[in-house]
């Protein structure tokens, strides 16, 4: 995904802490063309996962992963952070502590829309300390569904997220794979 | 847009209050083919417009909104309810009420990504009291930038939202348009 690396170079922001400002063409404001790209991408890398529905969180990871399951032809699911009225009683529910809010957050998913017999495959916009994932991880065993990859747009490798998806022993795929970014660096892994 | 009718009258469901639920394909599960579909038909009604944004509500206006702007070729902006670390300081926020909520939530863009000089095409899943989509009105006016129209995948008529945004003197076009959900009932307009 040259096309990524190439604007996360140009456009993409060092805020310092390892904080990755993408918020011109990912996380803000969106651009669809290069989202498209990406999507087309990871459907491509796991073309032959068979998976049958996309899982991932909202908000900033409903782009890529619609994207993704537009072009496997697979409905996608969006964890919630807040129970809407629409949703039943009964759901499944993890915690998810997030690095960049210091706190605790929820992912709900209702029963209605994934279970047993799923094959799923989780996608978002970041792997950083891969603790989001690992949520939805948990939220689609609990619903009994099987797991085939994980993919996301960037992963930043020092905050050691694929360490973390490990014990899961799921293939991992990133479109633009971020090494280092001390001293206001952005380097990829190739 | 028969196809969004017909999906509308056999899986949403008419929870009572006025509340139609269509978590199956657009609010929590979505169908990404549909969606698109919706997107292209938005994009079809609005090709005149010229449109240099699309500027959507987090969280469910993200994926109609992401399709039409795909389909127009522009950029789509995402009005925020959280201030990510990742935003300056300096932001256009306004606070829209929430019906289904019973409270205000913020909405929040960046003056990086919306400006004088664009064109912006308002679109969003919903439109019911029309507050939502006001309250992005007022982000888009602050930002000095030009209306052009405002798109929705559904209209509930008997919340009022029309009359609302009739100050706004925009083109409204909505894909599906519920005029009555009384005793269980999905009754569209035409």
């Amino acid at each position: 995904m040259d096309a990524l690396k190439k604007r996360i170079l140009t456009e993409g922001k060092n805020l310092g802490r390892g904080i990755l400002k993408v918020d011109g063409f990912i996380n803000h404001q969106v651009d669809p063309e290069l989202m498209n790209a990406c999507g087309r991408e990871l459907a491509r890398r796991f073309a032959h996962a068979r998976a049958t529905k996309v899982l991932t969180a909202e908000i900033s990871g409903i782009a890529p992963a619609f994207c993704t399951a537009l072009a496997l032809g697979v409905p996608i699911v969006y964890a919630r952070k807040n129970r809407p009225i629409t949703m039943p009683d009964q759901v499944y529910l993890t915690l998810a502590p997030s690095h960049t809010k210091g706190l605790n957050v929820e992912l709900i998913v209702s029963p209605e829309y994934l279970g047993s017999g799923e094959r799923v495959l989780i996608i978002d916009d970041f792997l950083a300390t891969g603790q989001t994932i690992l949520g939805l991880a948990r939220l689609a065993k609990a619903a009994g569904a099987a797991l085939v990859g994980i993919g996301v747009v960037i992963e930043k490798t020092f905050e050691g997220g694929r360490a973390v998806l490990q014990p899961l022993d799921l293939p991992v795929e990133a479109l633009a794979v971020v090494t280092d970014m001390t001293d206001g660096k952005i380097v990829f892994a190739d």
